[in-house]
């Protein structure tokens, strides 16, 4: 798979070494998520939503409410920045200047343009709901008229792209490393708890696999 | 405490019960996260920047290199969008439409000021290690001169601010309660591992209890 081309957007500047353009660590990062921050203007002002996102290839789908203010004013083709973080773990150094954070970041420059094709748009929620909890589509009502109306589908392609992220521990300044202070790093992730029945389920339905056994990525 | 007024951009219009504006709540969810997502326009782009936050009383702070050119666009003081969002939990009903996030939100809008006193500054790096690792500031080297001037720390006033917050099992349709379909929450959490001691760390430095026993919020 061959890079995504490196624009003055995406190029990552400071601590360059951190920066990554090529499709594995950017699906990589992409496909471990599920919640992405999306920005954008509305008459000037910067809005910064959160919301749930899918990856195809190098298109990336958003979904939401045709009701909301956030999507009504994307769907004429706007310009957003999207932002995935996966905070890794704390990285506490010797000295104050150095103390850093270990994560895996994504940065998508594009125009969300409104998915209206109704076999896409079918076909792309069903691919979140499979990406997310396998085989859980076929066992649900489908959307019906009205709540398939009523859904939004946005797709930003992946183009201007870029990857960042820091491993590994601390760095510290060479005469730093003597001193008589603990340094380390404080792993973090996301903590998967054990699958909570509906309180009106109904008897004998047994708990999905995809649900005890849930993973992002 | 009083709750904060309620503006055209902060008010929850969808699912308005979701919406928070009482200080309390605004509070809790900030305190409980130390990476918002930024996003600001740069030559009518919007960008939007992963970093690291604290709050003291109704300001929120962020910080980084001087050199970045995100916070060197915003020293100028342009307004911002901040959203800070914690996943709780993957909800699952019984049709895919009302599948949804268990989730805790803030989003504030405001115009990011630099803190150029440097009195104020310190304080403030101080404050943001306190409130991470408690005690810390006084083991690690402090920033020296070059370093304290590599660091720019920025401030938002929070006035225009609003959370919003699902918690509980999937709502259904009435008539879907029958269907023969598992239906409830996978709770998403944040999971802090055991501290990893730097490969440099000499010997006979106990990990601190701030790191054994990490916590945020």
């Amino acid at each position: 798979m061959n890079d995504f081309a490196v624009t003055e957007r995406t190029r990552v500047k400071r601590i360059h070494e951190r920066g990554h353009y090529d499709r594995e660590t950017v699906h990589a990062v992409l496909d471990a998520g599920m919640i992405c921050h999306m920005g954008f203007a509305v008459d000037g002002s910067p809005f910064v939503v959160p919301t749930a996102y899918w990856r195809e290839d190098d298109t990336v789908y958003v979904h939401g409410s045709s009701a909301s203010r956030t999507l009504r004013s994307l769907r004429g083709g706007i310009e957003v920045c999207i932002a995935v973080t996966h905070l890794d773990g704390l990285v506490l150094a010797r000295s104050g200047f150095h103390h850093s954070i270990n994560y895996r970041s994504v940065m998508i420059f594009g125009t969300a343009e409104l998915v209206e094709d109704a076999d896409e748009k079918m076909a792309a929620l069903k691919a979140f709901m499979d990406r997310i909890t396998p085989g859980r589509w076929d066992e649900v009502r489908p959307p019906d008229d009205q709540e398939f109306k009523a859904t939004m589908v946005l797709r930003v392609p992946l183009e201007e792209v870029s990857a960042k992220v820091r491993i590994g521990p601390p760095i510290d300044d060479d005469e730093d490393y003597a001193l008589p202070c603990w340094a380390g790093v404080v792993p973090l992730g996301i903590a998967i708890g054990d699958p909570i029945p509906d309180p009106k389920l109904a008897d004998g339905i047994p708990v999905p696999d995809y649900a005890t056994n849930f993973k992002l990525g």
